[in-house]
């Protein structure tokens, strides 16, 4: 590093907006949201989605409750126009959405664009050309007037084509490229001769996105950016005007807010805050933040640990274990004085109340999270930890929901113990909470058909489940021998059971090497816990887990319903 | 979550500072940082460091360049004591660095705290007590007199204690806890009842730490409530104004960006963002946000990669592969304009040209990473990458790292080839380029002595080097294995290496299982890349794996060397 950057960098100057409005303003309702998780960020994918995980991620978006999806960017490769043309031809896309396509401003790829949405009900197609000082320069090599022409004509060329296809419902979205690296009143003028050709009206409007493709200046300079062209836009009533905030900074999420509350009404981003680079602005963040200030986002984060389970499959990307509202410790407690003011205050909580809880910005409950107080099993941090322990002793690696939910499994026994454990009382407390090695937890099971792979993937398989006293044999489909059992179980014992997560390793070496399998849970839709099974068979660990979470979110429930009963009596 | 939130949640509400000029300001120089990794990133840990790590920790921290490091809660256990006395016993604390110890205002932990710092040259003492509406009303049970008088009477208790232990240079520091869900007026009579009584002056000032405990606003309004105290606070040339944001909302880094336009000299954090829940302000973040605007922050992370392994090493937490400025991803492009972009705009870049280069806000090399073009394998994603393709047919697990070099080898093959791989090509690509199996990469090693553990672990190690056609034998001595062979391999061939990442993992079962080592190094401070190596013992998988890093390093060194001179010629 530098011990003089100034002679390599320079500071964004603020822009002089003397009157503006914002730091007053306060955001009463939602935006419209625009997720481009198919686009911006699939394309920052090291491993980019296949059609199954890009189609379990539309599902996913629709069932969140987003009406306008950024599908794919159809002209670049042949898998971006299949999924498009999937979508359509299997009708896949519900009555209250509306799919967006990118394209770049050339002939040809527009061209194909068009193509790839034939069909469809209703489309907004989003075109975007660079219009930023260095990329005129260095890159493009062309003019303002240049520029300006390149987005007219083929602004003009979407008249053409939508012309063409009368009976799609069609939207226009203009995207300067980096617009937060460029003179504003270039920016205005390159919109304003789109806009121009376009002609949009009150009833018929168009959407101009104003993305940071890259942050470069604290949050407040680009918010006095928005609020300025929000100002003085032609045809501004006839805009739908939309913000693309990138994370560079670390500061897209603010940047985002402030758009908003300066003029902005769209905003786009991708859950979890995936895409290029540092990411696209977190629409969860920015939709939760709204709902803990009392305004609905019009978005369902109700069990937001599923949403984030699915996202990571679809990504292959970890949601980091502090990021707000979803991380696996933002709902934990550590500090002793944290842990008393949340206990005084849910005492002191009454029903209808509004939420004002010390260290906890939101009911974790909204979001089907729980409050989590972590005590530690004793004084001696680090290596007299319950994981270092079972790690370094059994050779256990749990997941890390799964040592919290164990810390508060030991520190009940510890309450009534009243002494610091041993590695050796840790694990037999392991092991009777999660019943390892409990023949009663060992369902002997025969797979009688396999076919197929990938999303084809079918078995049919058949396990003899001890329950309440007997041996069952039962039955059951699905797309692997996990999902076969969960079905088999739900015929059997009326209980739904979806797994969240799933965590496997070996155990040992050579002959006596066991795999251990930690499956998070999620319990007939009420309770979230986890299952641990242990066997040489990998699939035999997993149905195992399934049984051991199971046992214990029916013991949960017999516990709850007894201290009940004491109290009523 | 519910459908109207403003049944439970309240918005936050501007505080109504009209005439704020934070908006308008530009950071021109760096502030105070104090890094609390030892105390607020610590006590957030599932598991909390230990001395060993502890110390390691400080040590980062001191040769980044911090001068202000709070290294715990010397009353709150004996762990947290010890360390402190440890860092004062054993002289560990350099000349221009002045430690801080937190204490809760409650007169036996203040008298335990100043014990626990007897004899240190220079403290800041950190005094800390409740004052938000919510905690004097449900948790405390006090009136705002009550409040304000409990920390008057322990800030005189602060006076008495530091008058007896008149060696040490004193700096006293207050925190209204809660600041941020505080009303204004009362955290100024808080603070001016406590400043009243320390009596500070311009050459002997105290500090008032203002800590968004939890993040309850969008940052504007924190930055507002800011200024505000900036402006009102009595005795304000005696004060070193400090905040210490969180991140609840995920806009703590933009938070503390505006305190410091807003009036605050001084900011606490932790590197990466650890600490309670969502985490601490980001320390390097802020720092490097400032760096690219052309103000030196006075801390150095010339080299992130190395501070982001120890960090993870001592919090057990990951840095996120979108984290700004140190993610995997963060200088990696995927998309084909803008590798085309940043290509011409490296070839039009001068020596000594201010730094203007799309997609990039920072020159990597400046924290010493490289920019890398993702170039996919095929257009089909996917199911076609390369890592996939390794993983499903080989059983390779490539850190995301090491999937990024090895792409731009294979892209490199694909030029010359100009055709599309199959797995079996992929995995010989990757055979040739790590050396795996080649005999000349298989140092035989013995352990000749092995003692101790933790920190006190120590190995002598030799090794049969096959080396420049002949074999050496080569002995060395180090904390482990790896540690050792390192060394000897200094000795013998004169190439510093250090370990900067580590993973292994098991290939196959039973007694034909190997251990696949990749180890990310750095060799002789000027390259970074990995090492692969397999074996059945894991140990001689991960010497392999260093022979295997440096003859690429080697191989590069000689290629470059080769274009030069060609060039020349």
């Amino acid at each position: 590093m530098l011990k003089h950057p100034d002679c390599k960098y320079r500071a964004s100057a603020p822009i002089g907006l003397k009157d503006r409005t914002w730091p007053d303003a306060v955001l009463t309702r939602a935006p419209i949201w625009l997720s481009t998780d198919l686009r911006d960020g699939n394309q920052a994918l090291v491993e980019p989605m296949d059609i199954a995980r890009k189609m379990r991620m539309f599902e996913t978006l629709v069932a969140i409750g987003f009406k306008e999806i950024e599908v794919g960017f159809p002209s670049a490769s042949q898998i971006e126009f299949d999924f498009v043309r999937k979508l359509i031809e299997e009708d896949r896309i519900p009555d209250d959405v509306t799919i967006q396509v990118l394209t770049q401003a050339r002939d040809h790829l527009i061209e194909r664009t068009f193509e790839s949405v034939r069909g469809a009900p209703r489309v907004i197609v989003h075109l975007y050309n660079a219009v930023a000082p260095i990329m005129r320069r260095v890159v493009l090599g062309m003019d303002e007037d240049q520029i300006v022409e390149l987005a007219a004509s083929h602004a003009r060329l979407f008249n053409e084509l939508a012309a063409k296809q009368p009976a799609t419902q069609w939207t226009f979205q203009y995207s300067p490229e980096m617009f937060s690296g460029t003179e504003l009143t270039f920016s205005k003028r390159v919109v304003d001769a789109v806009t121009e050709v376009w002609a949009p009206t009150p009833e018929r409007k168009c959407i101009v996105n104003l993305p940071s493709t890259v942050e470069h200046s604290t949050p407040n300079i680009f918010a006095d950016m928005i609020e300025w062209m929000h100002r003085h836009l032609a045809r501004r009533d006839s805009i739908v005007l939309c913000v693309h905030p990138h994370n560079d900074r670390g500061t897209g999420t603010a940047a985002g807010e402030f758009a908003l509350m300066a003029g902005a009404e769209r905003i786009e981003g991708c859950l979890f805050g995936n895409g290029e680079r540092t990411g696209n602005l977190d629409l969860v963040n920015v939709a939760l933040n709204l709902y803990t200030q009392g305004v609905s986002p019009g978005l369902d984060f109700s069990n937001i640990d599923e949403i984030r389970a699915t996202v990571e499959h679809c990504n292959q990307l970890p949601v980091h274990p502090r990021h707000p509202y979803v991380g696996d410790l933002v709902y934990t407690s550590f500090s002793g004085s944290h842990q008393d003011a949340i206990k005084k205050a849910f005492a002191a909580r009454k029903d209808g109340d509004m939420w004002e809880m010390p260290y906890l910005p939101i009911d974790p409950k909204d979001v089907g999270r729980s409050y989590e107080a972590v005590i530690r099993v004793n004084s001696q941090s680090g290596k007299g930890g319950i994981s270092y322990l079972l790690e370094s002793e059994y050779g256990l690696e749990l997941p890390r929901r799964l040592q919290i939910e164990f810390s508060q499994v030991v520190q009940r026994v510890m309450d009534v113990a009243g002494k610091e454990f041993t590695a050796a009382d840790l694990w037999q407390i392991f092991e009777q909470e999660y019943r390892i090695g409990d023949p009663r937890m060992v369902p002997q099971h025969r797979v009688l058909e396999e076919r197929g792979e990938g999303a084809d993937a079918w078995v049919v398989l058949h396990a003899d489940l001890p329950w309440e006293g007997e041996v069952r044999r039962i039955e059951g489909q699905g797309n692997g021998p996990i999902d076969a059992f969960i079905h088999a179980l739900a015929d059997a014992t009326g209980h739904e059971i979806r797994v969240i997560d799933y965590h496997q390793h070996a155990i040992g070496a050579g002959a006596d090497a066991q795999a251990v399998a930690y499956l998070e849970l999620r319990v007939d839709e009420s309770q979230t816990l986890f299952g641990v099974g242990r066997d040489a068979n990998i699939v035999s660990a997993s149905l195992k887990a399934i049984v051991s979470g199971l046992v214990r979110a029916r013991a949960q429930v017999a516990t709850s319903a007894q201290s009940e009963a004491a109290e009523a009596a």
